[in-house]
């Protein structure tokens, strides 16, 4: 994997001809990158001192500024720290036409803590890596991954090299040479985690680098191949449709007649706002990030309920994020980011109203996606929930539900009284003729989704009361669940 | 001003009869508001304990949450410390149609850190705080401010009973008690920051809260009033034509002979970069935050300018942000929004390629703004640069200046070279035929804006070369005098 033998060295004016037609290229494809609005996503990882600063400052003079972005993974700030463990990259991956060259990944994240994580969870992290890479590629981000190596004598003399200069000095710490100590280790570390996070469609550059000028020219030609032939595949769809479950739930099975009196819904209601009162102190205390979907039927009572359970939280404690159809911004992401993005930081809720379920429900009814896109994205969810829940969230998930006849009440109801009446609109009406390719939908994604790590809660809510209280107890539970374990 | 005469107290049933009117007026107000695309700030100050968490929750539920979001500014993250005063304000502010929600604000930020400053810089956050205010109500958002008061035996009954509730024990910290101690003195500063900070347009909302169900529904009451007056008034445009100065510079006066030869320039370019680094590393070590500010004529060289400058610097010190047509979001704030939020930490460099004097150039020119909008401008921008400097950035202005002629001669060569020939635009050659009326707008902007605290640095580019070296001459000069002050 690291063969000192497939080390060029090539001379000044060797350098300069073969790059100058290069960085001409490169431009030119960026271009056409652009205009076929392809994200592109560059990780440069390698070793310390190896070079990638210099790779760096190469291709961002070649790029044009308006479309490109480097992120430096180095440090985990204070926000990074009490999210999940991708949340720092899924905030910065490019849009369309966009493209993120990534300083360091989350390659150099899990070196970074080897020492702390034990067999099972390094296998977990290999396994969500390529999970991510293929979630992204499949959402048409186009991914190219180089890794530069140099020997030990070399990194020892560029360490050397730039303690000389005073300028540079400070640039070489104690953790360097410590690393320099421990360069067999180090490397041995690399090709074991190059080595589990590659497969066909996949592939890692392993380019030499001591002599940086030949490096730069391989990656040079490794970026403009890749990105020629990004930009000539583009369109070809050469994905698989994969194929759903037998449905193993129906919304008939739930028994709409539970209710509850005005008196008992009083009584516990208060009860409730005050045990969700104490639990929101105690995740807070303990860096539990929560996440409540809400999913339901238009005029389920989502809203109302919502209201209910955050009556007496701290306001600073929890966020309602309203999810409406994607503004420009989130149209030129993967239809994931926004929601990796609102991701609440431990010790904090967030309240989705609507989700990323839309992708399974709105988008398939409605064709915003091709079929295989939503036959898809179940396993997508599936993965990045159980990431969330991996790395120490709690995600609880409802569907409210209410019969078709109860529908048609709250509708009519709505449009009877003044101040709800902007409530119901066309698309109210619309949905409602399609509510049995809803119906479809929603089974196909209860049946699709609830895994052992999340379930579905689908909560009978032609009473309101009882849908209000079933949700809070639900939420209790699971809080103090949580509380307890950590 | 805290008049205890003042505080009503109602019942529970005439609570009840008050509120449920003013809950659906405000929610058709909000929809209102957003039809007519109205940001609408609220402001909620007060003492410890006097309730803004009740009101705010109060205040949800009223609201549908597709509308506003809430910001908490308790506490200072890491980021927001390295930043200007305003920055963590700034980035909250509603855009056009929704609501933002200030748990506190500029003014719980002087009052924290009261001792520790002089009475000058004192008095500079006041005058900031209300030249902010002006910039944003000009600007088309509606500002309303609240303040919550109540007695010190009120505030003593609150702590101790939330202290002896077990579930709400915890929010009672030392500091809260503290505060009760020094009750007189923390509302006399309040008193004199109070008086400090309205004016005929601009006035604070001062709320007796020792009964809060009756400060609810004033608090109610008053921002339904806003919210209808500003709803109503919100076409008009009562703002004055502000002068300008007579002009006080001519590009005629740029000798635009300057050159130098290609050994220097090369022995010299070699020099500065170098030193670049070193200074890189010393506003980092003393977190200097530091604002690069590119302008000049289509073909003037920016592009070619900003990369000689950051050529050897460290990718991860410095960012490069090309600003071109506002995107949907940027559009909906207000046109100096996008610049605060891409404000550099301390210790780093943004450069920006084309700014925020867009307003004042091609919304000008091209009649994007109204006359008003962007005479008003001038100032506006004044004061955003000075806040900046005197939170201990270095802001660094360049007009890239060259001839009519140069530019003629630069297009041409572009349109021959294949590879430069993307850079050049029917956009380009409508701008070269406009080139007087820009001449003229830089010259007023030059007049306006070269203040005590930024001047303009006007670089003759006939000479790529010349203007390099120029440019990257007075960043060595102004950074080593920043990194020598500090």
């Amino acid at each position: 994997m690291f063969d000192f033998k497939s080390c060029l060295n090539i001379g000044k004016d060797e350098y300069k001809n073969m790059m100058e037609p290069l960085i001409i290229k490169l431009g030119e494809l960026q271009r056409s990158a652009r205009a076929k609005k392809i994200p592109v996503l560059i990780i440069l990882e390698g070793l310390d001192a190896s070079g990638k600063g210099a790779v760096m400052n190469e291709l961002l003079i070649a790029l044009d500024p308006r479309g490109y972005k480097v992120y430096s993974n180095n440090k985990d700030s204070e926000e990074e720290l009490l999210r999940p463990f991708f949340w720092k990259f899924w905030k910065n991956l490019p849009g369309e036409g966009e493209i993120a060259i990534f300083d360091r990944s989350w390659y150099f994240s899990v070196i970074k803590n080897i020492k702390d994580i034990d067999k099972k969870e390094y296998k977990r992290r290999c396994k969500e890596i390529m999970d991510t890479e293929e979630i992204l590629q499949n959402g048409k981000t186009m991914i190219i991954k180089f890794f530069l190596f140099i020997s030990k004598d070399e990194q020892k003399k560029r360490f050397k090299k730039l303690e000389k200069n005073p300028s540079t000095s400070w640039r070489v710490t104690k953790e360097d040479w410590e690393s320099n100590k421990n360069y067999d280790e180090i490397l041995e570390e690399y090709r074991e985690l190059l080595k589990n996070t590659q497969s066909e469609t996949d592939r890692w550059n392993i380019i030499c680098s001591e002599d940086i000028e030949s490096a730069k020219v391989q990656i040079f030609q490794n970026t403009a191949e890749f990105l020629e032939k990004s930009i000539n595949q583009y369109e070809k769809d050469s994905l698989e449709m994969i194929p759903l479950k037998e449905k193993s739930f129906s919304l008939d099975s739930i028994n709409l007649m539970e209710s509850v009196n005005r008196r008992d819904y009083k009584k516990k209601l208060r009860k409730y706002k005050g045990k969700l009162m104490e639990l929101e102190h105690e995740i807070y205390e303990k860096r539990i990030p929560v996440v409540l979907a809400y999913e339901g039927w238009d005029a389920a009572g989502k809203g109302g309920n919502i209201k209910r359970t955050v009556d007496r939280l701290d306001p600073r404690g929890y966020d309602v994020i309203p999810v409406a159809a994607p503004n420009d911004i989130e149209k030129k992401h993967h239809y994931l980011w926004r929601f990796w993005k609102d991701f609440p930081k431990g010790g904090h809720i967030t309240i989705f109203d609507r989700t990323w379920y839309g992708r399974v429900l709105v988008e398939r009814v409605e064709g915003f996606c091709k079929e295989k896109d939503w036959h898809r994205a179940y396993q997508e969810i599936n993965s990045m929930e159980s990431q969330w829940v991996d790395d120490g969230a709690v995600i609880l998930k409802f569907w409210l539900h209410i019969s078709k006849d109860e529908q048609m009440r709250r509708f009519r109801e709505r449009e009877k009284i003044s101040y709800k009446s902007w409530k119901i609109t066309d698309e109210d009406w619309r949905n409602r003729e399609k509510w049995d390719l809803y119906k479809e939908a929603v089974e196909d994604m209860i049946t699709m989704t609830s895994t052992e790590d999340v379930k579905w809660h689908v909560i009978p809510g032609n009473s309101k009361r009882y849908a209000r209280l079933k949700v809070m107890e639900i939420i209790i539970e699971e809080l103090e669940k949580a509380v307890r374990k950590k």
